[in-house]
C-alpha cells in the first residue's frame, strides 16, 4: 500500500476528548476514528489489525469443532420474554427501537435466546448433539458512560461461540477445550504472557466463570494475581473459602489492573430449558440441551494490545496483527534514482509476499516519516535513500540499533 | 464437512409464512432461519455463500482502488442535521433509539454523511484525491413490509464504495471503471447473462442514476429492456426524450420483472458541500469533494441466484459461489468396507483442497440422501455405495447423467 494514497494519515495532535492511551494513539496513527461516544470507525490501517485478530480467532475456533454462522442485530422481544431477560431492569444496556407498526424491537446485546430458539429447529435427538457454533457479529450496548477509547464502546464486534452438549460433562469438556484455545489466541496476537484465566462468579449452573484478563495498567478491572500459578482472581470471589479450594495462599496475591479479553460462562440449562431446547437421549427421556458461551472482543484485544505495547514514540505492533509486516520509508525521492530504487524494492517485496507499506510522499522531511514510522508501529522498518547507494537501512521498531543489508540479506531476515 | 454434525439440516415442509422462492428453498436446504420478519440468520452452509459472494466483490472492489474500512451503524443525529437527513420524513426507513442520557441516534440506512464527516479530516488538498473506500456493513432499514424473502430484509450486509475526487471528470471516469467493475462481480457470481444496466432516475447532480437490474420472474422491480443493446430503463425514466437521447426504439422494448441487485450514484457535491468536505485546489480554491456512491447487497445477491437457478428439486449453485464444491453422498455406510472407501475419499479430496460436504449420515435412505443434495444443489454429486464398488458415481446437479469414475478420473474432472 502507498502510503501517499492511504485514507487515515497521523496527526501530531492528541484528540482533546480522549483520556485513554489506545484510543489516543489509534487515532493519532490513522487507525480509527471516533463518530460519537463509545462508537469507532475503523480506517483500512485499524481494520487489517482487526481483519488479523479476527481471522487467528477464527482459526482457533475452528480448531475445536466451531461452526461460523451469522445471527441478526435485531431482536425479537417474544424471544427473549421466555427468559425474562427483556426488561431493561434485566439488561440494562439494551437499545430498543420500533418497528413501523409499533412492535418495540431490540439490538442484540449478545445472542443466546436467539441462537437458542433457532436450535430447537436442528437438535431433537442426541445423535444432533454435541453442536459448537460461532459468529463475529457486532453487540450493541447502551453502556451508561463509554470510557477507556476502544475498552469499552457501545457498539463493538463479539465473536461468541456456544456450546451445545448433552450433559454436565460434555460441557465441562468442552470448557476446557476453549480455555485452552483462548490461550492460544492470546499466545498469537502477542498477549499470552500478560494474559491470566481468572477466577469469577459463576451462576446458578457453575461455582465460577471465567475470565481472560490482561494485566495492563490502564485496564477497567481489579484482579488478584497469583503469578506463580499463573491464576488470577476476581475480587467479587475473594473469599478464604475459594482461596482454599484453589489452593492459594492469600500472601501470594498481587492486587492489579487488568484488561478483560475474554470470558468463558457455563450457562448449563438456563437458557435450553426455558427456550424448549429439548433433546430426547438414548433411553427416550426428554432432556434439556446444556450449554456454554465463550466470547471475544477483536477490537478490544487490539486495544489492550495498544496499551501494553507502546513507547513515547508510539504503537508497536506484534508482528501477527500488524496491519503490514514491512513500513517501507523511502527518502530522497525527488532523486529518480532513489525513487525508483525505492519503487524496485517496493515491487520485490510484494512480488514475495511480503505486506510492506510504502511511504512516498514526497516534500516530507526525514524527520516527520520516521516520527510517523514509530507512530504506527510496523515491526520491520526500512529505509531507501541517497544514503544507502545499492543497500538498505533495517531496524526494528522496538530497536534502536539500524544495520545496513543487501535487499538478498533483507529478504532473508524477512522470511 | 461431514453433513452428520453440520448445523442447519434440509426440511421437507416449505415455511408458511414465506411465499418467494428464495426464502423458501434457502430455509428448506438449512442455509438460513427467520428470525423476525425481514431478519434471517445465516447457517454455516448459507454464511459460506455470503462470504463468497462478500470475497469476489472485495476481490473487484479492490482491483479499482477500493480501501477497506468499517463505520459504526450508531449514527449521530448532529452529522445528518447538516444534509437535512435526520427527518424520518426524507428517510422513511430510520430506526431511532435513544442513549441513557434520552439523546436520540439511529442506525445507519446509508453512511455518506458519517463518512463525509471521517474525510474532513483527511481531505486538505488537491494532493489528497482521488480516494475510493468501501466496507461491508449491516444497514438497518425500517421497511413498511419485509417481503420477497431476502430480497428485501429490514438488517442486511451492504457492500457500499464511496468515490471522491476533485471533479466531475474524476468522478465521471470512475463511474465507467465501477460499472465495469460491477458487471465482473455479476459475471463471477453466475448471474452476468441476467443482468443489464439499467438507467434510472438521477438527482441535481446528474441525469440519471444506474441500478443493476437481474432479470428474474419475482423480482420486485419492472423495467423495460433492450435485449439487443443490453440496456434496461427504470420506469421513471421512460419517456421520449430518454429513448432518444439513448438511442432506443420503443418498439425493441420489453416489459420484465427484475431483482436490483446493486445500484450507482453521481452525488456530486450534494453531500460533500453541507458538510464541509472541501479541498483547496491547484490555484489555492477551495472547493467541495465530488463524490459517488456504489451499492450491492450480498444476500440479495445471494437470493437472487437461487430465484435464476432452480428446478423442482431445489437450488443450483454456480460453483463460485456454492458453499462446497463436491457433495460426497455416503450410501451403505453400515457396511465397514464402503465407509473406510468413502471416508478415504473424503481425506483424499480435502488434501487435495477441494471443498466437500460429505453425507457420513447413517440409518438415512439413499432415496432421502440424493433429495437432499439435489434440494442443497452443491454443482458436483459424488455417490459411493456397495454398487460403486472400486469406483464412484459422478453427477452434475443440473444433468440427470451420472458415470462411474476411477478417483483419478474423478480428481482430473475436478481440477
Amino acid at each position: 500500500m502507498l502510503y501517499s494514497i492511504l485514507l487515515g494519515k497521523t496527526t501530531k495532535q492528541t484528540p482533546k476528548d480522549e483520556t485513554s492511551i489506545n484510543a489516543q494513539l489509534l487515532i493519532r496513527g490513522g487507525f480509527v476514528q471516533k463518530e460519537m461516544a463509545g462508537v469507532y470507525a475503523f480506517l483500512p490501517l485499524g481494520y487489517r489489525i482487526l481483519q488479523k485478530v479476527v481471522q487467528i480467532i477464527r482459526e482457533e475456533m475452528n480448531a475445536i469443532d466451531g461452526q461460523e454462522l451469522h445471527l441478526g442485530a435485531l431482536q425479537d422481544p417474544d424471544v427473549w420474554a421466555k427468559t425474562d431477560r427483556w426488561s431493561d431492569e434485566v439488561i440494562d444496556v439494551w437499545f430498543k427501537t420500533k418497528l413501523q407498526s409499533g412492535t418495540e424491537i431490540g439490538l442484540a446485546t449478545t445472542h443466546e435466546e436467539p441462537l437458542s430458539q433457532i436450535m430447537t429447529n436442528y437438535v431433537q435427538s442426541y445423535r444432533d448433539l454435541p453442536m459448537y457454533v460461532y459468529q463475529f457479529q457486532t453487540k450493541f450496548r447502551n453502556e451508561l458512560r463509554a470510557r477507556s477509547g476502544l475498552l469499552r464502546t457501545r457498539e463493538f464486534l463479539m465473536k461468541d461461540l456456544y456450546s451445545f452438549n448433552k450433559d454436565q460433562k460434555g460441557l465441562d469438556d468442552y470448557y476446557e477445550k476453549a480455555i485452552k484455545a483462548y490461550h492460544k489466541v492470546f499466545d498469537r496476537v502477542g498477549i499470552g504472557d500478560q494474559t491470566y484465566t481468572t477466577f469469577a462468579s459463576g451462576g446458578p449452573f457453575s461455582k465460577f466463570s471465567h475470565e481472560f484478563q490482561t494485566v495492563c495498567e490502564n485496564g477497567e478491572d481489579v484482579i488478584y494475581l497469583d503469578e506463580g500459578k499463573k491464576i488470577g482472581i476476581n475480587k467479587e470471589v475473594l473469599t478464604d473459602d475459594v482461596l482454599e479450594e484453589l489452593g492459594i495462599n492469600k500472601d501470594d496475591l498481587k492486587e492489579v489492573n487488568a484488561s478483560e479479553v475474554g470470558n468463558i460462562f457455563k450457562l448449563g440449562t438456563k437458557y435450553s430449558a426455558p427456550l424448549g431446547l429439548m433433546y430426547t437421549d438414548e433411553n427416550g427421556e426428554s432432556k434439556p440441551v446444556v450449554m456454554g458461551s465463550y466470547g471475544i472482543g477483536p477490537a478490544r484485544v487490539m486495544a489492550t494490545v495498544v496499551e501494553l505495547f507502546n513507547d513515547e514514540n508510539g504503537i508497536i505492533w506484534p508482528e501477527s496483527i500488524s496491519p503490514y509486516k514491512v513500513h517501507l520509508v523511502g527518502l530522497n525521492l525527488e532523486d529518480k534514482d532513489v525513487k525508483d530504487k525505492a519503487t524496485k524494492l517496493y515491487q520485490k517485496l510484494q512480488d514475495e509476499n511480503v505486506e510492506v507499506l510504502f511511504d512516498d510522499r514526497e516534500k516530507v522531511t526525514s524527520g516527520e516519516k520516521f516520527a510517523d514510522a514509530d507512530l504506527i508501529g510496523i515491526p520491520h522498518r526500512i529505509v531507501v535513500s541517497k544514503q544507502t547507494e545499492d543497500k538498505v537501512e533495517y531496524k526494528k521498531r522496538d530497536q534502536n540499533k539500524a544495520s545496513l543489508l543487501s535487499v538478498e540479506e533483507l529478504l532473508e531476515k524477512l522470511s
